[in-house]
């Protein structure tokens, strides 16, 4: 199994560009769960959906998140009866949340769930939630403490960061097929996925820091910092905020104990030397995904320096 | 207060025209919750919605239940995935179920959510459910003991009816406005709804017959049953299986120790000397109500029969 460690965006379609060159059941995604939320009484797990229905095909491409062709009826009506409304959910995404809900309060695990849903759809890439526990990120900010993605979206990134707490809720279990996926992969690539709200809260579910730097597999990362900006979100001001640079080199220095490679942007090339310096194996090459053959390219890639 | 027993479609109706005809916020609808159900998670109540959004101006007309112009994306996801999808759940619809699942779980009760749902959609009619406690109506027939809905929507009325279950989840408290509110009526109006699975649990609320029978209030009824037959729903199989007669007749006896009076339909005209046999003042009009005329003067004889 290659394992990746998955925020939303960046991840998912990293993971379609794999899942094109690598056969779909021999990938397992473990998938930050530090964005779910519960908004109408319903579990909302962005990271989860938009790697399930972006690798099932039926993601809004334009926005990287929610089903392609999706209205909006019954958020307006929502809005009609006075529950909030800056959390946008399409009348097909919600059912997704409702099933899942449904599930839970069943006494359905997310990660069962997860299964579930990613099979209805199609979706031959295991997709694993990386608990099964609440594991909220907040971030601290000058309007208070905020769960992430009430930063994200309802406040628009706009308050400045003081800092993050991630599992906000307690302490987490790793989801059950968590650790032995770890120890068996034949390589762990850490997606281009913000490292501090994305793959930050995987790497401190208990057990992970240890499957990771005791394996034998090659492991690596693609930076999701290209000539010190991210391709999407507020990765350059989290990092900043718990004191890691917004650079590639930042990337791989917070990486450094657990990475033997990592994936650059040719406009980051100017730092591959600084990167081996830290004794991990730099490979620079174009990482924008615009379309389906510049995922499979960074797929290649990384694959590439992973069983080099 | 004029205070209505309500089921669904026929009562939502009549209420129409009651409020047009005298000022809403003088009225009152006491509204069958048996057929309430929790399906997908979302607490689903059929009649509080259909007279909620029948007085809202906001009803599906043509079916006399669910939202106008809404659409079934939702429930097309929810059936990918596996979730049942014999009972409809527009987009708009699924607003009030998810807004109301949402609110009970934090603690509201059904009546509260039931008056915030009213209000927000600027209805100005009291809309209150029979019991705020889970009182759901079974069907016993020979397909086993079903849910009201299983049998009326699911199984479409096909199978035989041996008889009915009222509250079958247990005892239950009338909801805190009931009986202060027929206590204190000018007029109970219980509306042309079917008696047994509509008006039948709110009559076997505690303390509910004993509040009509004792109050010196008029009480009349409004037949749903014309010319043998039910307007809507399966009232004479229902009916018959609990040992009533199918007409307005059957109607009148089975109020006989509540009503003071009863508006029959013109084609029952023959039925009203025995009716008045039973010490009830019948008035015969007609009653099939087509569109807000009809819906005016059948609520304007039924104020006639109760305040002559």
């Amino acid at each position: 199994m290659i394992v990746v460690l998955s925020g939303g965006v960046g991840a998912a379609r990293f993971l379609e560009g794999l899942a094109a060159i690598v056969a779909p059941d021999q990938i397992a995604a473990i998938v930050n769960t530090g964005d779910d939320m519960v908004m109408h009484g319903l579990h909302i797990s962005p990271d989860l959906d938009i790697v399930t229905c972006t690798l099932a095909g039926v993601i809004d491409r334009a926005q990287g998140w929610g089903i392609a062709g999706d209205t909006t009826e019954c958020m307006q009506w929502l809005g009609r009866l006075g529950a909030p409304t800056w959390f946008k959910l399409g009348d097909r995404d919600l059912a997704l949340h409702i099933y899942r809900t449904a599930r839970l309060r069943g006494g359905a695990s997310l990660s069962q769930v997860a299964d579930e849903i990613r099979r209805a759809l199609g979706v031959q890439v295991q997709i694993i939630p990386m608990s099964d526990d609440p594991a909220p990120t907040h971030v601290i900010t000058d309007q208070g403490e905020l769960h992430f993605e009430e930063y994200f979206v309802r406040e628009r990134c706009q308050p400045a960061i003081y800092g993050v707490r991630l599992h906000a809720a307690g302490p987490v279990q790793p989801a059950p097929a968590l650790l032995p996926l770890l120890t068996n992969a034949t390589a762990i690539i850490i997606a281009p996925s913000n490292p501090v709200v994305s793959v930050g809260p995987i790497l401190a579910v208990p057990g992970v820091r240890e499957a990771i730097s005791s394996t034998t597999a090659p492991v690596i990362a693609i930076s999701p910092i290209v000539g010190g900006a991210a391709i999407k979100g507020p990765a350059v001001p989290l990092m900043q905020a718990v004191g890691m640079k917004p650079t590639a080199l930042g990337v791989a220095t917070a990486y450094a104990d657990l990475i033997d490679g990592i994936v650059i942007d040719s406009v980051d090339a100017a730092l591959a030397p600084a990167i081996a310096q830290l004794g991990i194996r730099p490979l620079v090459t174009d990482t924008i995904m615009r379309g389906m053959p510049e995922k499979m390219a960074l797929a290649r890639a990384a694959l590439d320096l992973a069983l080099a």
